[in-house]
């Protein structure tokens, strides 16, 4: 057990490693020699997990759609704004998350297929504007992929031109407004009526999901 | 007047060159030895256009604001539309935009000021969105700048997304579900019902710009 733990901690430490080196010279520069002396492991723990750089890359860019899930809700369109807007906040504040959106966003990292989080995303989405389809909360006209794909990709330009002018420091107020200007073509009005679409939403759902989780791994231990 | 057409096909050699080098090696791991290489020039004419790697860049990134310009027409929201299809459509076919694009959305580039593309075309956006309000074709509650950085922001996002999943292939589709999905919150229904928001439309309109463009330089040649 305690081999597990000791096994997940250093898989993390090679992998915020790898961020930072990402970071720093780009996916094309970048050096598993490099990522070794930032990490301080050994050659073999870092082949143990990782067998290339490519499979390096792959494992920044999965964090971003790991473990933090938001919290079920009654309306699943408020279950979409939630996932996008606690995604914002992560990426103003984690840096793994923050390095795997840069590296989906490296549009010269040759050889490495970046689509892998614009397609989950994508399924993400479909599976909260699915569920909210089912539940009526949608306008008749909504094709599912096409909705998912435009959310996903505006909110990749939207962050990139938040990095590019001030650093992530207005993320959450041009996510809300994104939002707020799909949605009205997503949602019939009722439902539009009782979203929170508001730019705190995300500080808010990470919170709760926080909570959340520790109360389960709490749960877990007593049982 | 031939040494000043001479003057401007170096430059235009110069920019081709340096985009063609920014997109195999990154702004960062550029060197302009190669950048002069490539464009076959000596370096005095090279320093004569350009005084440093991020002149060159800023360069590239001009490009992309340039030279055509939608027809007017008697909509503002579908000038609006037209610049936005506009560029999609020369994204996916233009060399030298399809490389200012990709260094504006190169989040690895330090040194280089990426924000001018996103806020230029945000103040083209602010143009026209201004232009539409005060003919009436805005809903009353839409805040100029907001939306134009919505759709300029969301804009970097579909392409890049439509480049790491197909190369382009889908862009103007992405683009029009883009367009569709943000008017309806923009401008009024009457306004609406009139757009064309079709993938084709970008096209269109750069055989009309194309034209116009060669029927004024006909005009001065003659004049």
């Amino acid at each position: 057990m305690a081999e597990q733990l000791r096994a997940v901690r250093t898989r993390q430490a090679i992998l915020m490693a790898a961020a930072k080196i990402f970071e720093e010279h780009g996916y094309q520069a970048a050096t598993i020699s490099q990522i070794l002396s930032e990490a301080g492991v050994t050659k073999g723990a870092l082949y143990f997990h990782f067998q290339s750089k490519e499979d390096l890359a792959q494992g920044v860019l999965a964090e971003q759609d790991q473990s933090l899930v938001p919290p079920a809700r009654a309306s699943k369109a408020q279950e979409l704004v939630d996932a996008v807007m606690l995604h914002a906040h992560r990426l103003s504040t984690d840096p793994i998350v923050r390095a795997g959106v840069r590296l989906s966003m490296d549009q010269r990292a040759q050889g490495l297929d970046r689509s892998g989080p614009f397609l989950r995303w994508s399924e993400v989405g479909v599976h909260f504007l699915r569920q909210a389809q089912e539940q009526g909360e949608l306008l008749p006209h909504v094709v599912l992929s096409e909705t998912a794909d435009v959310i996903v990709g505006s909110f990749a330009g939207v962050q990139s031109m938040s990095q590019a002018v001030c650093d992530y420091a207005d993320l959450v107020s041009r996510v809300s407004a994104l939002m707020r200007h799909v949605l009205p073509s997503v949602v019939v009005p009722s439902i539009l009526a009782s979203l929170d679409l508001s730019a705190t939403r995300g500080a808010t759902v990470y919170a709760e999901a926080v909570k959340a989780a520790e109360e389960q791994e709490l749960a877990g231990a007593v049982g």
